[in-house]
C-alpha cells in the first residue's frame, strides 16, 4: 500500500520547486523523472525535505507508491509528451485515480484529455500554476480545472502550499476539464498587456524623458507604494538598478530589445477572437513583441524612415494616471475574455474568485485586483468591471492624463499600441452612437447583407438598391 | 458524351450571377441546385441566356451532362456542405475532373479537401471570389489555389469572365490547394481594415466636425479622384447622399450602428497571429465591429462614463492624409500576412500578381495596388512595402497629417481603434531600438527566461540572479 499522497513526474524547474514546497508543507511525495539519472540528483540537492520524497525509476513502482485514490501531477513540457505519458501511465491506474497536468497546456487539449480519461473512469484535472519558478517553491496562485472529486483529492495539498493573501489560499476549483488552463491562459495574456504598458511607459520617460534607468527604477518604486502597486512594477524598479558587470552599462541597456513568447498570449487573442472578443491591448502586446523580434528590419526601416522621437514633456504624475487607466482596461479586456468563454462552454466561472487568487503568487499579482475582487461582488452594471462605481470614478479621473499621454506619444513618434488600443476601446464603449452604421450600409451595397434601422426590428436593405 | 464546359451547383446570389456571366461569354453551363424548384425559374429569368445554361435535377445527369475532364463549381454554404456534396459528388467522377469550392472557405478545411481528393485522381481548387453579386455577374477578381491540371481547365472560362483592368483578367493562378482561399481571407481582412479607417475617419468628419452627410459626400466624392480613388470610397460617396424615404433623414443616420461580421476578418487576424504576425488594424476592425454590436452595453455605458466628443479642427486635407497614410499601412500589414503564409506553407506566392488581381472587381479595388504592384515588381528593402521608395515617401509626407488626427482624436475622445494601430506599427517599425529589452529583463527575472544581448550571439541570464 503507498505512502506518499501525491506523485510528481518531471522534475525540472516547475516541478522541482512544486514538489520541494509539498514536501516543506509535510505532504510524502512519490518523485520520478523521464531522465531517471536526474532523480537522485534531485533528492540529494533537496536536503532536509529529502525525507519526504520517495524517488522511484520504473512508472509502474512510482504509481505503486501511492495512496489510492491516486494523485499524480504532471509537469512536463506541454502538448504530444503529455498524450504519450498519458497512454503509458492509464494503464497502471484505477477508476477514481486522477492525473493533472500542470503545465501551461492549451485548454482545447485539456478538455479533449479529460473527456478520453473519463471514459475510463479516470479523472484529468488542468491546473494553471503562476508565479514562476519562484512561485511554485514558494506559494504560486493555481487555478484547478476539473471534477470534484478531484478537487476533494487536491484540495488540501493545494491550499497548504498555494500563495496566501491575507490567509486566503490563491487557489480554487473554477471549473471542469479545460476551465483552468483557459483561466491560466488569460492570465498571461493580461500579464503581456501588462508588460506591454510597462514598456510603453518606460520608453517614454527613457526616450522622451530622457531619464536615467537609475531614476526610472525611483519612480517606479515610488509607484509600487501607491495604487499602481504590483509585482511587474516592483521588479521593474529593481532591474533597472543593476549594472552589467561587464561593461559598467545599466543592464537594461544591454539587453536586446527582442522580446520571445511562449505562446500564450497568442493564445488569449485568438481564443477572444473566436469567442467573438477583442482583446485588443493583449493583441497589441503580441504583436509588439513580435515586432521587436524583427530587429533587423526595424534597423533597416530607421535608416529609411528615421528614427526621431520627440521630447515627452508630460509629469510623471500623468504618467502615473495614464499607467492606472491602462491597467483597469487591460484587466477589463481580460475579463470579457472570461467571461465569454464562461458563457461558452457554460462554466459559470466566479469572477470574484479568480480576483482573490490572482491577489498573490502570480505575475499579474497587483494592488487592482483586490478592488476587482470587490467590484464583482457589489453593484456591476452590464456585467462590465469598467462601469463598476469604483473603477468608472478612477477611468474618469486618469483619462485626462491617458489622453495626454496618448497624444504626446504620438505628436512625439513614440509607439504606443497598448496605450492606445485600451483608449480607443474605452472611447468605442463610452459612446452609445458609434460609426458602424457607415459599415452597414457599405456591406449593404456590396453584399447585400442588410441592416438594422435604429429603433425599429427586423432586417432592411438601403434605397440604393431601388 | 456531355456539352457543358462547366458545371455550376448552387444557384444562390452568387453562383446565379457567375453562371449567367459565363453563359454571357459563350460558354455552355450546365446549372443545378440543391432545392430542384428554383432551377426551372432561374432559367426563366435568365431570358436569352438560357440558351447557354443546361439544368439538371438530379446530380448524375448533371455530372454525366459535362465535357471530360470534367469542372464542378460549388457555391454553396461553406463547411459541413461541402463536405456532404463532395461525399455525395466524389463517386460520380472520373480521374483528372475538377471541383471547385467559390465559396468563402477556411483555407485549412481546402488543403484538407484537396488532399482528400488527390488521393482520388481528382483535383479541387480552391477558389476566392470578390466583388459581391455585381462582381460575379459582371466581372469578379478571382484568386485561385489548385493544381496546374485545374488551372489550364479553368484558366478560359475564368479570365474571360473576370474583371479586367486595362486588358489584364484579374483571376491568377496563385499556388496550390488552399493558396487561393488563403488570399481571399486576407483581402476580406484588409476590406475590414479600410472599411474601418473610412468609418473612423467618417466619425471625426460627422461627429468632430459636425458636417452633414452630404457634405461629407462630397468630400468622398472629391477623394475618390486622386490617390485614395477606391470602390470603397466611392460607394460611401453614393451611400451618403441618399435619403431615407420614410422619414427624410439622411438614409445613414437611420441605419443602427451594429456591425455584422461573416467571420473572414477574424480569420485573417487568427492565422495571422498563428504565423507569428500581428495584422492590427484588422484586428482593431474586427474589434470595433464586435464592439459595435454591444450596443446596449455602450447605451447603458455612455450614461454612466458620459458620451462627450470634442470639435475636430482638422482640415479635410489632413484627413486626406492620414486616410492616406493609413490605408498603406494596412496593405502593408495583409501583404505580411501573405508573406508569412507563404514561406510557412512553401507557396511561393507571387505579390505583384495579386496586387494586380485586386486592381478590378473586387472590393478592395484601389489606385494603391497598381502602386503596390508595382513596388514589388521594383527595389523592397527588406520585402516591405513601407520601405518601397514611393511608399517610403508618401507615408513621409503623411506620417504628420496622421499624427495630427490621431491627437485631435485622441484628445477629444472620438475612438480611432485602427488608425492609431496603424501609427503605433509604423512607430515600432521605424525605430531599430524598441523597448522590449525591458520586457526581456522581466521574463529573465520571473521565468528564467535568458535574454540576448545587444552585438552578442548566445542567451544570458541577468545579475539578479547572483
Amino acid at each position: 500500500m503507498g505512502q506518499a499522497q501525491i506523485g510528481v513526474y518531471g522534475l525540472g524547474t516547475m516541478g522541482s520547486a512544486l514538489a520541494l514546497n509539498m514536501a516543506e508543507h509535510g505532504f510524502d511525495v512519490a518523485v520520478t523523472n523521464r531522465e531517471t539519472d536526474w532523480i537522485a540528483v534531485f533528492v540529494k540537492e533537496a536536503g532536509d525535505l529529502a525525507v519526504r520524497l520517495h524517488p522511484h525509476e520504473a512508472l509502474s513502482e512510482f504509481v505503486g507508491s501511492l495512496k489510492t485514490p491516486r494523485v499524480i501531477l504532471f509537469m512536463i513540457p506541454s502538448g504530444a509528451p503529455i498524450d504519450a505519458m498519458l497512454a503509458e501511465i492509464t494503464p497502471l491506474l484505477s477508476p477514481g485515480d486522477t492525473v493533472i497536468d500542470g503545465g501551461n497546456a492549451d485548454f482545447h487539449d485539456t478538455r479533449r484529455r479529460a473527456a478520453q480519461l473519463a471514459g475510463l473512469g479516470l479523472h484529468f484535472v488542468g491546473l494553471g500554476v503562476s508565479g514562476g519558478e519562484a512561485g511554485a517553491r514558494h506559494g504560486p496562485s493555481m487555478m484547478l480545472g476539473g471534477s470534484d472529486h478531484s478537487w476533494q483529492q487536491l484540495r488540501p495539498i493545494l491550499t497548504a502550499i498555494a500563495a496566501d493573501y491575507e490567509g486566503v489560499p490563491c487557489v480554487a476549483h473554477l471549473g471542469p476539464d479545460g476551465a483552468g488552463h483557459f483561466v491560466k491562459t488569460v492570465h498571461n495574456g493580461i500579464e503581456y498587456a501588462d508588460m506591454q504598458v510597462i514598456a510603453e511607459i518606460y520608453s517614454l520617460l527613457r526616450n522622451g524623458a530622457a531619464m536615467a534607468p537609475a531614476e526610472i527604477a525611483a519612480l517606479f518604486a515610488e509607484w509600487d507604494r501607491g495604487p499602481l502597486k504590483s509585482y511587474l512594477v516592483e521588479i521593474t524598479a529593481q532591474l533597472l538598478t543593476y549594472t552589467d558587470p561587464d561593461t559598467g552599462h545599466p543592464m537594461v541597456d544591454v539587453i536586446k530589445d527582442a522580446a520571445g513568447q511562449k505562446g500564450t498570449g497568442r493564445w488569449t487573442v485568438i481564443e477572444a477572437l473566436r469567442l467573438g472578443q477583442s482583446a485588443s491591448m493583449i493583441e497589441a502586446a503580441v504583436g509588439a513583441r513580435g515586432w521587436s523580434s524583427e530587429k533587423d528590419t526595424r534597423q533597416a526601416a530607421e535608416t529609411i524612415l528615421g528614427g526621431a522621437v520627440g521630447a515627452f514633456d508630460g509629469s510623471t504624475q500623468a504618467l502615473a494616471e495614464a499607467f492606472l487607466a491602462a491597467r483597469i482596461l487591460c484587466y477589463a479586456q481580460g475579463f470579457r475574455v472570461l467571461a465569454a468563454a464562461s458563457e461558452d462552454f457554460g462554466w459559470s466561472l466566479d469572477f470574484a474568485a479568480i480576483a482573490r487568487i490572482w491577489r498573490a503568487g502570480c505575475i499579474i499579482r497587483s494592488a487592482l485586483l483586490d478592488d476587482i475582487a470587490t467590484a464583482y461582488q457589489g453593484d456591476l452594471p452590464q456585467g462590465e468591471l469598467i462601469l463598476a462605481p469604483g473603477f468608472a470614478r478612477t477611468l474618469a479621473g486618469c483619462l485626462p492624463a491617458l489622453r495626454q499621454v496618448v497624444c504626446a506619444a504620438v505628436h512625439g513618434g513614440h509607439p504606443v499600441p497598448a496605450l492606445s488600443a485600451g483608449l480607443a476601446w474605452y472611447d468605442t464603449m463610452r459612446l452609445g452612437h458609434g460609426s458602424a452604421n457607415i459599415i452597414q450600409a457599405q456591406r449593404d451595397i456590396f453584399g447585400r447583407h442588410g441592416f438594422e434601422r435604429l429603433g425599429q426590428s427586423g432586417t432592411y436593405h438601403g434605397p440604393w438598391w431601388g
